[in-house]
């Protein structure tokens, strides 16, 4: 039996993985160590993703700007805590001018910056610099930005989307008047980020806050998205930080209140990345490649016209193109229906295969008998096996199938999201109690990182919420198990029992997992 | 007489753009020399002409991708050419770490990169090394790219949008089998580039090839759209390169051809900068700020609610609000109207003159004798002034105005470009033949660039179109004039006179002017 891939989830997710993203021809390693070609249709899927999350960052009263590439080091002495986090892997730039010495092109020794500038690997510092200058009083709070920029992290390894040197993100930094309104902006982004995921991504995510050791470097508080990946894994999907008042301290950005006052703004940031596409890979992707959730597929119904170099060929082409004509004048999720027709040259099985690799939601095939009868024959990508291991397709009139579209892009959107959804539901375990029943239940790590390891889902278990030494411990005992606090859930039990780790009183309740 | 500005173009054009960038909070300088942070209102109109210039580059039939920021020193030693158009101004990563020593935080000597990168200066030569790995056969071609990215070129004088150490653009890329279609693409982008220029910014240009001189490093052909500023400089508004076979030849980027030959790719790029908000100022602002064609303008209609502390205060924000609602469901340009309610506090005299600054194309102020009589009193940003130097104002009734909007806004947009347009047609002088006369025209350069001169407009000349030593002979002699040849006009006329430098009989008509 032909399949799209020759890799099974099954049988080496990491290889896999590689085999979805090389196949359905999203990405490429560059020859720039640890940065990426991010491919048309990858790109394309950002794009919707953008488009999506954009409006309602925009929605929710913040604006965009952009801010310097290049930082002055002396930027990042300021805030200690946050050199701290950082420090270990930054590009910096220290020269301005190449030159041919000796024949060769090199770097102008002559040309070196007097202080050097660091390739931004987030923007609190260059930004809150800013904020210094901007706020003035009460009556310039909240101070709502957002940037979409690309971001350097020197990575020493490397996977495609998922960890890389070079990314594209948006980045929202706000200042606020007091805790509170900063906390309620905090959590408010993290709902945008949720809604997006679960929405638009088809991908179910928990909210929670992270413990104070998976904090962002400087940060009061570090809330994130966590979703499960189809080998068990624990996904960060977003974060959003409650920032204190230790990033204004740092900047000087106070501000006068109503009553005269000089105070410190409260400050938060908030990020998504395009290893969210790595995330859609891991939670819809199947043996066959890619499946893309409609929302965010670059398009959404493919036209592949079969064609034999013969006079029949115009009609079955005019045919796919009106077909497609007709349906972007229909709307799906409140956007004209993205519909291509692949006139690429080429035999259609290949093609059709090409795009079972990539996952549009709806593959469809014109040959001339479909045009004889006026009707629309099409693939379902999300459920693309019918009986006898052979591809299932439904024929049904053409104007029938135009006038469904829509309800069945939106079936199928949904319908990953319920696949998704119930993989989430019913593969968080909740019974565990100690850590030897944890150890036991995960079994000891492997070495190597891409090494397949069995489907074992998260665990939710109660602690204490221990700090400094006594949650390095805590945390050092989960590492050797490979594991991590995912977040302590926003939706918590009313009654908890016990400690895992320390046999004290329970605080909250906590998603322990591996994680990528 | 109150004015929106504290400097006017006659006095000083620098000063008076420094001030419109400033007061209608477009952007300002960062701590890193030479580079600008966009401010939102900035940025709103980048992410207009993003949208206008996306939907063309997509229709025509590309797709976006994104490349790495950073790329190896040695793609640079590839290609002779274009390392010496470029070598002067790039900003060079050495070292991939920060370290504290001594108590200082600085880069760390033991992180040194085996090979430096360069901060992309643009992407031609890591595109190309992609080409020669996705070119294979005919069947490939044309292969049709743009990334939307930001761009580091060290710049000594930095002038905000105009020219800045880092930018954000748009750059297409292009393999195609032969010169024909390769050169028909250069061309069709240039077109896309004028009709965005003039439809959308309602600036109007010259599109013609630039001379020999002027060529993109490497470029067998470049053409220009070119604009008049209010001070009669040019402003070249975006560029369109025919790269011939030279960076493929470099980057061995080869197809197989339908007879099965070996050949060599055909290759284009395309760029349009932040540049064009430069453009927008310098074209439609006047000495009470800005004025923005409604296309382009984050807000097209603003309502200042006039509020005074008094129980009528909610209904005139009522009023207000309504209002906006209403014209949001009107559509101009095919887009729903972009109406704001102005709720800061403050006077509303002030809460004008700050709109009148940033340009928005229509103003209202709303009061409770608005409400009272169920009408609307607007300001059109184009025409400000009144009799008795008194800022006109209209008053209509409310839905008179609401279903006027969209035609009054089309009217703003053609009523700008009709302005500008007419100031382009009637300051090309085409009567001088010697370069005696033209030196008496334009007159001695200021050696600061930034000195005000005289309104000169540009010159239209015949020349023999010398290449080589000849040609830097002509150049030399326009550059004490501080003139530049801008481009050679795609219209033509049918008969041509001598050269004006050199005296031979002519070969085209050129376009000289100072520049920015």
């Amino acid at each position: 039996m032909e399949r799209g891939l020759n890799a099974t989830r099954e049988a080496d997710f990491a290889n896999w993985y590689q085999a979805v993203v090389r196949e359905a021809d999203l990405a490429e390693t560059s020859p720039v160590r640890g940065a990426m070609i991010i491919k048309p249709w990858g790109y394309g899927i950002w794009e919707l993703i953008q488009g999506e999350l954009d409006r309602r960052i925009k929605a929710t009263g913040h604006q965009n700007v952009y801010f310097p590439l290049l930082i002055p080091l002396s930027f990042f002495a300021k805030e200690a805590t946050h050199v701290e986090g950082f420090a270990k892997e930054m590009a910096v730039v220290t020269h301005h001018r190449l030159a041919v010495i000796d024949g060769q092109l090199t770097v102008d020794p002559e040309a070196k910056l007097e202080e050097p500038l660091v390739v931004r690997p987030t923007s609190e510092t260059i930004i809150g610099d800013a904020f210094h200058r901007w706020v003035r009083s009460y009556r310039d709070l909240p101070l709502l930005i957002n940037q979409w920029a690309n971001i350097v992290r020197w990575e020493m390894r490397t996977r495609l989307f998922l960890r890389t040197s070079e990314f594209l993100w948006q980045e929202g930094h706000t200042a606020h008047a007091d805790r509170e309104d900063a906390l309620a902006e905090t959590l408010r982004m993290l709902e945008v980020y949720r809604d997006v995921a679960e929405r638009c991504l088809a991908m179910p995510v928990v909210t929670g806050e992270k413990p104070e050791n998976e904090r962002f470097p400087g940060a009061d508080a570090t809330y994130s998205i966590e979703a499960m990946m189809q080998d068990g894994k624990a996904l960060q999907a977003a974060t959003s930080h409650y920032l204190g008042t230790s990033f204004a301290e740092a900047q000087n950005i106070r501000y006068q209140s109503e009553t005269g006052e000089l105070r410190l703004c409260h400050t938060t940031s908030w990020g998504i990345t395009t290893r969210l596409i790595g995330g859609v890979i891991m939670t819809h992707g199947d043996d066959d490649g890619l499946r893309l959730p409609p929302m965010i597929a670059p398009q959404q119904i493919v036209i592949v016209p079969i064609l034999r170099d013969r006079p029949e060929d115009a009609e079955v082409l005019a045919y796919a193109e009106g077909l497609a004509a007709e349906l972007s004048g229909v709307d799906a999720f409140r956007q004209p229906v993205r519909a291509l027709v692949d006139k690429r040259p080429g035999r259609s099985a290949d093609k059709r295969w090409d795009w079972v690799r990539r996952g549009p939601p709806i593959i469809v095939e014109v040959g001339p008998r479909d045009v004889a009868a006026g009707q629309v024959t099409s693939i379902r990508r999300d459920r693309l096996w019918g009986e006898n291991e052979r591809i299932a397709s439904t024929g049904a009139p053409r104007s029938e199938f135009i006038a469904g579209a829509a309800a069945l892009l939106a079936e199928i959107q949904s319908g990953l999201y319920a696949e998704a959804k119930a993989r989430l539901d019913g593969n968080i375990r909740a019974d565990i109690r100690s850590f030897d029943e944890l150890a036991a239940y995960f079994g000891p790590a492997a070495e190597d990182d891409d090494a397949n390891e069995p489907f074992k889902g998260w665990v939710r278990c109660t602690w204490s919420k221990p700090s400094g030494a006594e949650l390095d411990v805590v945390e050092q005992r989960l590492k050797s198990l490979k594991l991590t606090i995912r977040n302590a859930p926003l939706v918590q039990p009313t009654a908890l029992g016990p400690c895992l780790f320390t046999g004290k009183p329970g605080v909250e309740e906590i998603l322990v997992a591996r994680a990528y």
